[in-house]
């Protein structure tokens, strides 16, 4: 594995993807919004994850995205791109792109279409990809999210796949947003795979057990005080951090999440790009649309903090 | 819609996919398994839907091996393609495909990764497809398997796309594997869409309904058998029938469905390309092989009246 130019540590907002009219990633919009978190202070960031609507863009897509924000100024090396894909030669290629182009590293999922499969078909899948790649550059972040993936990673599954491949697995990503698994993960893994956790409740459980950083979603809209979750989990600001995220997240709950963060963004952004989704999933109405101004007019983001 | 020149009517497996030692798709095996179903009096064959491990492959390759069935003899009017894929663009892409090869039909999954998408977002994502391909000789049957692709198909899904294309929606595959809701289904959907289950236990039940036929994995083993049951639900065979498809079906229940069918198909054909599976799966072992041996012994495959 080569050196680190750019440490795990910090925040990497699971980024959500602007759209054209015609449902097409809009790239200056999409490096744009990369590029203002990266001066917010993230560390990096990570398109194509569950937020990102990566499984509903094409493989090319994805490549041509990734190519086109490094192209608009987003270092490389500050990009974990999720490769996950249903199909293992699919997964291949968007790995080996992601390695050949300089990205930080891979959020990778276990195939995701076929559910009930043995521990042992998830290790050959994740082996599938690492062996067919096949470069030290590669580092994996394991993605366990079985609420949507249908396919949880089990600790029998990270355990093996950490002794077969102790330099390329780097953490684990566990969005299954239940905090006991969650901790038990942590206090399993953390001193050999820096585990994340994406449910931002979770973040100072998290950071107290030494996790230290997050790919999240609410970091779209408000890095600082994501980071500060789990980097100053006992810090000054703990209690009022904790309860804003909290007042966030319970204005989200009321829609489609993906939708309502994007939602947000095309308020606080004055952009239509931001409120497009792919099917299947939904765009706010007008209604909802109007509903969610009042409630970010009360929740009054204050971007010197949030 | 052109006129058809093979009905929708009987039997078209659910097929197997078999693979070489790289395990890429073997054409040749595949083919030859296709020209048997046929000869066997199969209507046509289903390549690439859940048993035949379709989303394990990439978009080429499923390209490819649609390609290469029809360039081995296997008329391309007999294939109703799985042209399934999470992200639609891809979607497009296989579906396009099919119809410009000639194939009879596509099986269509909506996007299948995000799980509680509200049901307009199913009906867009179909919408997608069918407005993309924009070709009058696309046939669709929409395909229901919550339990694998965790997002069903409801009523009211189901009527709007017919209402919106009463020539392209002309089918029902129903693989949710509980009884009452396919009976509701038939009752509501067979005088304008045939609905084909893929329980092969509610064959005759949906036979007696109207259903003239089935997409059945059972089928790439037992054709004759699985007709009968649908075609001949009170036929004279009808209690031996059901007897055998309920025995063959818990022998298979022993093992993983994908991996077991591969299993008695290696065994019977003699050709370890049937017992290879992609991760996420994993072939039956020696001593599964060697039980599974001994109880398809005693199951007594008769390929004159199975």
């Amino acid at each position: 594995m080569t050196a680190l130019t750019t440490p795990f540590s910090g925040i990497w907002p699971a980024l959500l993807t602007p759209l054209d009219a015609n449902l097409d990633i809009d790239l200056d919009l999409f490096a744009r919004h990369s590029r203002s978190l990266l001066a917010a202070g993230c560390t990096g960031i990570t398109p194509f994850g569950t937020t990102g609507e990566g499984m509903s863009f094409s493989v090319a897509e994805r490549r041509a995205a990734i190519d086109g924000l490094i192209a608009r100024g987003v270092p490389a090396e500050r990009i974990i791109v999720s490769t996950s894909c249903a199909a293992l030669p699919e997964a291949v290629e968007l790995t080996r792109h992601a390695v050949q182009v300089g990205a930080h590293g891979c959020l990778l999922l276990p195939p995701f279409f076929l559910k009930g499969v043995p521990d042992q078909g998830v290790i050959d899948a994740y082996r599938w990809v690492i062996d067919k790649v096949a470069d030290a550059r590669l580092r994996v972040y394991l993605y366990h999210i079985p609420q949507v993936s249908g396919v949880p990673l089990s600790h029998h599954v990270i355990d093996t796949l950490k002794r077969l491949y102790p330099q390329t697995i780097v953490g684990i990503k566990d969005s299954g947003c239940q905090r006991e698994p969650s901790l038990a993960l942590a206090d399993k893994f953390m001193d050999d795979a820096m585990v994340y956790v994406g449910n931002e409740l979770d973040l100072p459980a998290l950071g107290a057990r030494g996790s230290k950083g997050a790919i999240s979603g609410v970091a779209n809209v408000t890095p600082k005080l994501v980071a500060r979750l789990v980097g100053q989990p006992d810090g000054p600001d703990a209690a009022r951090d904790l309860a804003r995220v909290t007042e966030f997240l319970q204005i989200l709950g009321g829609y489609g999440l993906t939708a309502a963060f994007k939602g947000v963004m095309a308020i606080l952004d004055d952009h239509p790009g931001w409120l497009r989704v792919r099917p299947p999933l939904v765009s706010l109405d007008d209604a909802e649309l109007k509903k969610l101004r009042g409630q970010l007019q009360a929740f009054a983001l204050d971007r010197s903090r949030d």
